[in-house]
């Protein structure tokens, strides 16, 4: 299993991705799923990926060596010449496609799942960051201003405080901490979800570093921050007022 | 889609359920899937359903009506006079095996889903009360002390909140306010989910009557909840330290 988020806000752009990658309960390891396809001045682009991992590895590299030209020639195409972060998630989505077309297909002949998806986050020159969702066929959309986030792998468990805690305008600090607390519930609630984490932060103003981090297994803040949450959790249970119509051994009250 | 939970705490039984029912967006309906089967003072025995709900409806009616009593007499068998709540899930169960084997076999040759699962609560004289989840092949576990609650149907939004706020000691209305997140949460992210839902507390002490509850759409308590749990997860996210690594900006600090 994976969980991978990327979230589009007003100051920037956020990605995150755990590291977990199993074969069923007994064969499980640790694989770098946040990718750094581009990183110069004046071209940041990251993938995180979901799925197979040989065809999440072979999308990668496929997409890092070049494209086929198509002409027949040896020159192969690389995002290193795409023109705008559209073009860019255009290639990656031709890249799925020759992925299902070759491991894929083998795959399916031993009937094994060869489903890969992506999210693919970046900037190019002065253009603004953009998000965009890859979906297994290849085809991708948007990230756009009416949900600010995209979620790829075990989503579900971690959707409801996204969809509560992530606004466009929030700063990309507590957007973090949000997305922090999102990969908390569902690590607790699969252990198909697991650190080290890697975190990606692009701010938008024109010419900031981009800040990438790994979180460990053992992190502290990390660690401070989920009993923090379970602790905050239960006060705001205790605030919210009792149900009228119960007392409290559970009897009806009229 | 269906979401149901059931809780077995030392201070008794909780169950609930939501009513909506669809075969696809363009076709949703409500439907009551908590249903009672047992209300005596010496027998009090409820269920609730998730999966195809000509199967449920099969499933119920089959355990209110009786099963075939296997001697070839008109006679039926049904859960009235069965000395345990064990006796009772196996019981149901048959009812399930039946309903696959006669509705789910024409469902499956049509290729539709047959699936049927359900959870079965309730307590017999002066046995403690018990809680089953009894799944689409009739087979079933109990509910134990290591983890006081099962789920059904649409599960994963809201077990983040389970798994963080139930606790075997909790008395019952702090756990029907944990239970109605849960629902918030599964409601907000699933249109699939949706109120009226239907409530069932059992406290444990003897002689204790059985509270049922429907939450209309508009309920007033259910709708404070919900507006009163986002300003508090909002606050809770605001009282957690911001990550040490990076600044308002997003910028590293060193």
């Amino acid at each position: 299993m994976t969980y991978c988020i990327g979230l589009l806000l007003n100051d920037g752009l956020v990605m995150m991705a755990d590291t977990r990658t199993n074969a069923g309960v007994d064969n499980f390891s640790s694989y770098k799923k946040l990718h750094t396809l581009a990183d110069s001045s004046k071209r940041q682009i990251f993938a995180v990926t979901s799925g197979s991992l040989s065809m999440s590895q072979t999308v990668i590299s496929l997409i890092q060596e070049g494209l086929p030209a198509g002409d027949g020639s040896e020159l192969s195409r690389t995002i290193g010449s795409a023109t705008s972060m559209f073009r860019v998630a255009q290639m990656v989505g031709e890249a799925v496609q020759i992925a299902n077309n070759t491991v894929g297909s083998a795959l399916e002949a031993i009937n094994l799942s060869s489903s890969v998806s992506l999210l693919l986050g970046g900037r190019i020159g002065d253009q603004p960051p953009a998000l965009f969702q890859i979906y297994s066929a290849g085809n991708f959309i948007e990230c756009s201003v009416e949900a600010p986030f995209l979620q790829i792998g075990e989503t579900k468990y971690g959707k409801p405080i996204l969809d509560r805690g992530i606004a466009m305008d929030m700063p990309l600090h507590e957007a973090v901490k949000v997305a922090f607390l999102s990969f908390d519930s569902a690590m607790r609630s699969n252990l198909g979800v697991a650190r080290p984490l890697d975190l990606m932060v692009m701010p938008r103003a024109k010419g900031s570093a981009v800040l990438t981090r790994r979180i460990e297994p053992d992190d502290d803040y990390f660690n401070a921050l989920s009993l923090r949450w379970s602790l905050l959790l239960h006060e705001a249970t205790r605030a919210i007022p009792n149900p009228p119509f119960m007392d409290e051994k559970g009897a009806a009250r009229s």
